[in-house]
């Protein structure tokens, strides 16, 4: 794998540690009775920004030259990466763009302008997307960061598995969402470096299966339309993270949409956390016996925990 | 206090070591901000059963000589203690039974159930409780325990700020919610002899003010009716619970009903845990700044994160 080591992984860990969060790894005796395996939730819900995409974004941040620094970056993002971003660079005291749909939630503009990027607003499609962000690129001179095939961003990713696998020591099956595919070729990378007989598994959502049908042509498929309520794994792979995971990935399971928040909500029940569709991907294959887990030990990334919830409060006064 | 020592909570620890879940202490750097403290929140949501119930339950099980384990436990509850004596039974291999109003939540019975306990149902008056539950002692001989009033079960609750304590040092002030006052006396046990110093408030939600009202009179009240959200703390303190609160606790704050619901969502999103409206009651006072935690070391029990998500998936299909 030329595009990235095991090294860059633990570079990345000794450059984020003084602002990422380690996370705690939970059990739950009842997900672990359903599926017959024993299942270590690596809980990236309680990440800073609510999300692993904090671990990427300061990981890039905190690779750039005192040149770059000064330039400040800039990103494209609706979501997590915005977030995470946004709080990177403000704890390295560096400005952050970012370039946001003009239909994103007013909720995700206003946390991203809290942690003091700055936004701008672009038509919700990919060319006025383009546009907007290269503009931005031009005006303020600032470094590209990629929300999921940044080299950097990936390393990053992989210190969520490697701070895991510390932890809970042997793992046999590693599942782990996947959306442009950071997470999971981050996981790959530092996965099967410490461990190398674990099989690690994609999680994909059946209305956003681009990885699934993309490896199995061979080619990246990125010319269709997400229909799934997994808003974090809506985007195609990367050309960097269809490489990684054509070369390291044991299996894409696709995961029917109507497993998904049936899903979440036996994890907001049992597990008493907060955590988004696009994690409930990778625990939907461990309930629906889709994946064989049966006493094998299992690792399971959580990749965040923001979901909107203003539908379970509207009776609120 | 002669009705229970901080020894009978050490006891109670030992007891309950091997069945009770040693859980997270967690913090969050947005309440830390807004409260100007630093903030420890012990995390019983977590805790089996999904509330600190499950500790004074064991407790009381584990307390019984073995001609009454051969009896049976019984209760009378339609939340957390229905759930914990019976898991607590189980666990111990011996028969409990709970009475519940017959109009539960389907839910909580099953729940009930679940952890192997025979369900009888009463009218929802307390008399019809009474009547039911003085008959099902009759017929199985069973050992009643009490929700908060029985010292087992107190001692029990004392535990979770043992831990507490024993994680993060020292603290200026710990938050309680009060309903019958098992947790908050069991806190003032402990934590009062662990650190001299410490100020303990609970926390009391307005439509049940009880416990305030019932130590400015210097009487127990126990005529009311409750009208609050927070389901959990709508019964009046016990006799057990009153004398230790007058003893020992240092303030009763009330909180206004209009602050439970968005604390409780305010932790929800921001520490993406689940918690009850019950556990909000004490995490209000920080936000409204009700009371005083700057430049202070705060720890705040997490009471439990049984709540019914029905609202929340109403759209699930």
């Amino acid at each position: 794998m030329s595009l990235l080591s095991f090294e860059d992984v633990l570079a990345a860990r000794d450059r984020i540690a003084p602002f990422a969060r380690r996370t705690p790894v939970l059990t739950c005796s009842t997900i672990d009775a359903a599926c017959g395996g024993r299942v270590a939730f690596k809980c990236e819900n309680f990440q800073r920004t609510g999300s692993f995409k904090f671990r990427g974004a300061t990981n890039a941040v905190g690779s750039l030259s005192s040149e770059e620094r000064a330039r400040g970056v800039y990103a494209h993002s609706s979501g997590n990466h915005a977030q995470a971003l946004a709080l990177a660079a403000k704890l390295h005291g560096i400005p952050a763009h970012v370039v946001m749909p003009e239909d994103s939630s007013p909720v995700k503009v206003e946390a991203t302008r809290g942690y003091g990027a700055r936004v701008a607003f672009c038509p919700p499609t990919d060319e006025g997307r383009r546009e907007v962000a290269a503009r931005v690129g031009e005006e303020t001179g600032g470094v590209f960061v990629h929300p999921h095939d940044d080299p950097r961003v990936i390393a990053g990713q992989g210190t969520a598995s490697c701070e895991l696998i510390e932890e809970v020591g042997d793992l046999d099956l590693i599942l782990v969402p996947v959306g442009g595919g950071g997470l999971l070729s981050g996981t790959l990378v530092a996965a099967k470096h410490l461990l190398p007989g674990v099989r690690v598994v994609g999680c994909e959502p059946a209305g956003a299966n681009d990885a699934f049908r993309s490896l199995e042509a061979g080619r990246r498929i990125t010319e269709f339309v997400p229909v799934t309520i997994a808003d974090g794994l809506r985007t195609p792979l990367g050309e960097n993270t269809f490489e990684i995971l054509r070369a390291l990935v044991d299996e894409i399971v696709v995961v029917p949409e109507g497993e998904i928040l049936p899903s979440m909500r036996f994890v907001w029940e049992r597990m008493k956390i907060l955590v988004e569709p696009s994690s409930a991907v990778a625990v939907a294959p461990l309930l629906s016996g889709r994946v064989g887990a049966s006493g094998r030990r299992v690792g399971v990334i959580v990749s965040g925990g923001n979901v909107d919830l203003r539908s379970a409060f509207e009776g609120e006064s």
